[in-house]
C-alpha cells in the first residue's frame, strides 16, 4: 500500500496540502495548551470535495485525522496526534446564504462567529451564541463543541440554532442532516448527535442556522460584592424570582484584578463582580429589578447603564478574562455546571480547594446557567505545582458531580476529560457512545481517543 | 426455549400482564387508524424494573415490543404488530419532583401533558409544549415523537425542554442520559437522539424537564379571510416583519365549518381563519401589530380579546379540529412543514390537489412554523376513494419536499412514512440511522419497521 501522504499529494493542490514542519507545528495545539503530538501534514481545504478526498484516503490507510477550526478550544480536542493529518477548515469560510424571509443563514464551518452575528444584525436579525472567543473561534468549532457563551441564560447554546448540517464521513461520503424548516421529525435527530461531537463522528462542512429577530438594545447592571458567595446567592435569587436576564456573568477578585490590570478600567478589587443585561422592550425596568435583587443579597456597589456602547465595553472587559489571566502562570481551565441553587455552595468549595492546594483559582463564568470556569493558576514547569493543580481540578469536578452537576458545561471532553465524562455518564452510556462512534467512523480515524467517555 | 409469555407470567404481577384479548385489542391502534396486527399480551407496567423485565425477556426471545403512551399518535407508530408485546406506560404516571429553585420537573412517562402544564403553572412556571392532544397524550409519547403543538412558533418543540432521560434498553439495562443543569456537553447528545426516536431505540421511563417562568396572560387576535392563500401571505408577513407571536394557527373553511358545527360558536364559513396570540408584557400592542398585518393582507374580519377566558375558548375550538373532522369520513392526516415564505404556494397546491383527486382536504396547522396538517377526507371502505386519498397524500409530500420542506413536521414516521422519510434523508443518512438502531437494539425487537427511514 502506498503512503497516504504521497497519495494526497497527487490529489490536492499544493497550496492546500502543507508539509512545512514550521507551518504544521503552528496548528499543533489549542488554547488549553495540553500535551500534543506531531502531525505529518496539514490540509487547508477550500471545498467539501477536498474534505472527502482527505478522509477517504486517511480512512483507507487508518491515518488519524484531527479537524481544526480556529484552535481556540479549551480541552485539547484539536491538538495534533503523532503522525496525523491536521484538517483545517479556516478557508471553508463562505457565507452561502442569508434568507431574511425565513430567518435562516447557511454558512461554511470556517466563518468566524462574530461575522455571523454582525451579518445577522445588519439584516435586522440575531444570532445569539457568543462564546468569549466569538471574535476568533469558528462556527464549525462552535457546532462541534456545542459552544455556550454569555447569551445562554436566555437564548441557549449553539446547538439550539443549528437546523441542518452537511457532514463528510470517513468514507468520503457527504451526508446532509436536519431540515431548513423551523421543525422536522423525519427520522433520528442526527443533527443534534453531530452537534458537540468534537470531530469524532464526521467533519462538518455546511451549517444551516435559524436566527431570531433582533432584540432591543440591552440595559446593563454591574454589581460588586465583598463576599463571592453573596454573588452566588444573588444569581440563585434571580432565577428563583423568575427573571430571565439576557446575560448574567460573574468574575471573582483574581479575575477582576487581572482584567483591570490589562484594561485600566478602574474596576477595583471586589471579591466578586456580577454583570447582568436585559434586552426586552422594558429592559431598564428589568435592570432595576436585577439591581434590587443584587442589593438585597449584599452588593456593595451597583452601576447601571442604558447606554449600549458602555455596556459593550463592560462585556469586552469580561471577554478578556482568559487573556488577562494567562500572564499569571499556566492555566488549567475547569468548566463545571451545577443547578443554580448549588452555586453558593460550589463557590465556597472552590475557595476551600484553592486554600488547600495553595494555588490561586481565578473563577469566571456564565453564572446564570450555573456554569463556572475555575482557572487554576500554577507553574507548568514545576511538577509539584502541576500535581497540585491537577488535585484541585479533580476536587472541583468531584464537587460538581456531588451536587447534581456536570464535569463539562460547554468546553467539551477533548483529551482532558474522557475519564471524568466516563465517570459522569456511566458504562452503559459509554458503550452506546462507542457503538455510535463505530457506526460513523468504523476505523476510528477521527480524533481517536477524544471527545467520548472512557468506559 | 420456553415461551416468552409464559416466562413473563412468572415474573410480572397478574394485574400488570394482561392477556384478555378484548383488553389487549383496545390497545391495538393509534389515532391514525392505520392497519394493525394482533398483540399476544399487554403489560401495564408500574415500575422501571418491570420495563426491564419485559424487555430482557422479549429480547432473549426476539419478541417485538410496541411501547404505547396514550395511543394518540397520528402515524401508526403505536399500533400492535402480530404476536407482539404491547408495553403501556400509562401507569408510570408519577410526578417525581418539582424543583422551583432550578425550574426543573422530573416525571414518569405516563403523566398526561396537561397535568405537567398545570402543575408548572401552579408553581409560577411554564411548560410550553401543547400539542392539540395535550389533554390526553402522555409526556412519554410527546418525548418519543418530539411533539410540537401550538406554542412552537415562539417556544420550540418538546425536545427543547428535555434535559435528561432514563431509558430502558432491550438488554434490560437502564441508562441515564443528559444533565439536570441548564447546559452540559459530557459526551454525545444521547438525549436528543432518543427524543423523537418513536420507541425504536429504548423505552423512556423518566424525563427531566426544564421549565420557564410563567409568561403574562396572552392577548388574542382572530382574523378571517376570503382566500386561504391570503392567510398564508399574512403568516409569511408576520415572520418577515420580525414578530414572534406565542401562537399562530390556521384553519381552512372545511375545518372552521366542522368546528362550528360541533361547538355552535358561530364562526361562520370563512375561507380561512387565523388565530394569533402574544404573551409578552406588551401583548395588547403586539396584537395590534398582528391585526395590522392581517388587515394589510386582506383579512375581512378581525376580533381582539385581552380576556384570557375568551382566548382559551378560541384555542379550545382550535384543539377540537381533529375530533370535529372525524365524523366527515376517514381521515388521512398529512403533516408537512415548509419554510414560511413557501406557505402561500403550498396552500394553493393543496387546493389544486384536492380538486384533482375530487376529495375534501381540510387543512389546519401550526402555520407560524410553516407546519400544515392537510386532512384528506375519504371513504375508507371504498378502494377507489382510498387510492385517491393516497394520491393526494403523496402529491402533498412531493410538493413540500420540492420547496425545501419536510415530510413530517411533528407527527413522526411511524408505519406511515418510512419510505417518504427515506426519500427525504437519502441513503447515507438511512444507513447511519440503521446502524444506530442496531447499537441500541441489536435484535431489532423495538417497534420493528417503524420510526426509521427505509433506505
Ligand atoms: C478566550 C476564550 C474564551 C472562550 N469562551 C468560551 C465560551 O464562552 N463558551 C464556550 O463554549 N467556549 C469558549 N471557549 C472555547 C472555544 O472557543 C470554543 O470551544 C470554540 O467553539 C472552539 O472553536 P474553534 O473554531 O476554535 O475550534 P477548535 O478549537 O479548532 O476545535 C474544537 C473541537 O471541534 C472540532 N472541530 C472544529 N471544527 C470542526 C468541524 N468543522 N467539523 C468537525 N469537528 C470540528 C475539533 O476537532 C475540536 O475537537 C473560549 C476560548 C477562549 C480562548
Ligand atoms: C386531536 C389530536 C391532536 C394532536 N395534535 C398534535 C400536535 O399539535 N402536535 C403533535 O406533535 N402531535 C399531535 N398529535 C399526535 C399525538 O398526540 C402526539 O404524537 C403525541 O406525542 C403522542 O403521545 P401518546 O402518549 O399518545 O403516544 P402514543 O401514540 O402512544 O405513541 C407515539 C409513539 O411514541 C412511542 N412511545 C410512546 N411512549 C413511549 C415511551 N415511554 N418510550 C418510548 N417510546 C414511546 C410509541 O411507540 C409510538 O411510536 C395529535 C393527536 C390528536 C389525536
Amino acid at each position: 500500500m502506498s503512503d497516504w501522504l504521497e497519495e494526497l499529494r497527487g490529489l490536492l493542490p499544493a497550496d492546500v496540502l502543507v508539509e512545512d514542519p514550521d507551518v504544521v507545528a503552528a496548528y499543533a495545539v489549542d488554547r488549553a495548551g495540553q500535551e500534543h503530538g506531531t502531525a505529518r501534514a496539514l490540509a487547508r481545504v477550500r471545498t467539501t470535495e477536498q474534505v472527502s478526498t482527505c478522509l477517504e484516503v486517511a480512512d483507507r490507510h487508518g491515518t488519524p485525522v484531527v479537524t481544526r477550526g480556529a484552535g481556540s478550544g479549551l480541552c485539547g480536542g484539536a491538538n495534533a496526534l503523532d503522525g496525523c493529518l491536521l484538517l483545517s477548515t479556516e478557508r471553508l469560510d463562505r457565507v452561502v446564504e442569508l434568507d431574511r424571509a425565513n430567518r435562516v443563514m447557511v454558512v461554511e464551518p470556517g466563518v468566524v462567529t462574530a461575522t455571523i452575528r454582525s451579518l445577522a444584525a445588519e439584516a435586522g436579525l440575531h444570532y445569539p451564541p457568543d462564546p468569549g472567543s466569538v471574535g476568533f473561534a469558528t462556527i464549525g468549532g462552535n457546532v462541534a463543541t456545542n459552544a455556550g457563551g454569555l447569551c445562554c441564560v436566555k437564548y441557549g447554546v449553539t446547538g439550539d440554532f443549528v437546523r441542518a448540517l452537511e457532514v463528510v464521513l470517513p468514507s468520503g461520503e457527504v451526508v446532509r442532516t436536519g431540515h431548513r424548516t423551523v421543525k422536522g421529525v423525519a427520522g433520528l435527530d442526527l443533527t443534534s448527535l453531530l452537534v458537540g461531537s468534537e470531530g469524532a463522528l464526521g467533519v462538518i462542512t455546511g451549517i444551516t442556522l435559524g436566527l431570531l429577530p433582533a432584540p432591543p438594545p440591552a440595559a446593563t447592571v454591574v454589581a460588586t460584592f465583598d463576599e463571592f458567595t453573596d454573588a452566588g446567592r444573588a444569581i440563585a435569587e434571580v432565577v428563583a424570582q423568575g427573571l430571565v436576564p439576557s446575560l448574567l456573568e460573574v468574575m471573582d477578585r483574581a479575575t477582576v484584578t487581572a482584567v483591570d490590570r490589562m484594561t485600566g478600567m478602574g474596576l477595583g478589587e471586589p471579591a466578586a463582580m456580577l454583570l447582568a443585561q436585559s434586552d426586552t422592550t422594558h429592559a431598564a425596568e428589568d435592570a432595576e429589578r436585577l439591581a434590587g435583587i443584587f442589593t438585597s443579597c449584599g452588593a456593595t456597589d451597583i452601576a447601571h447603564t442604558d447606554d449600549a456602547e458602555e455596556g459593550a465595553q463592560l462585556m469586552a472587559a469580561r471577554r478578556l478574562a482568559y487573556e488577562a489571566l494567562e500572564p499569571l502562570g499556566t492555566l488549567l481551565v475547569d468548566d463545571v455546571c451545577v443547578p443554580v441553587d448549588q452555586l453558593p455552595g460550589l463557590i465556597a468549595t472552590i475557595e476551600r480547594i484553592a486554600d488547600e492546594v495553595g494555588l490561586t483559582i481565578a473563577t469566571v463564568g456564565h453564572a446564570g446557567d450555573g456554569n463556572l470556569h475555575p482557572n487554576i493558576v500554577h507553574d507548568g514547569h514545576d511538577p509539584a505545582s502541576v500535581a497540585a493543580a491537577r488535585r484541585a481540578f479533580d476536587a472541583i469536578l468531584t464537587a460538581a458531580l456531588e451536587v447534581g452537576g456536570t464535569v463539562t458545561g460547554e468546553h467539551g471532553v477533548g483529551r482532558l476529560k474522557p475519564d471524568w465524562v466516563g465517570r459522569e455518564v456511566g458504562p452503559v452510556s459509554a458503550r452506546l457512545q462507542a457503538g455510535i462512534k463505530e457506526v460513523f467512523d468504523p476505523h476510528g480515524i477521527l480524533n481517536p481517543g477524544r471527545g467520548l467517555p472512557l468506559p
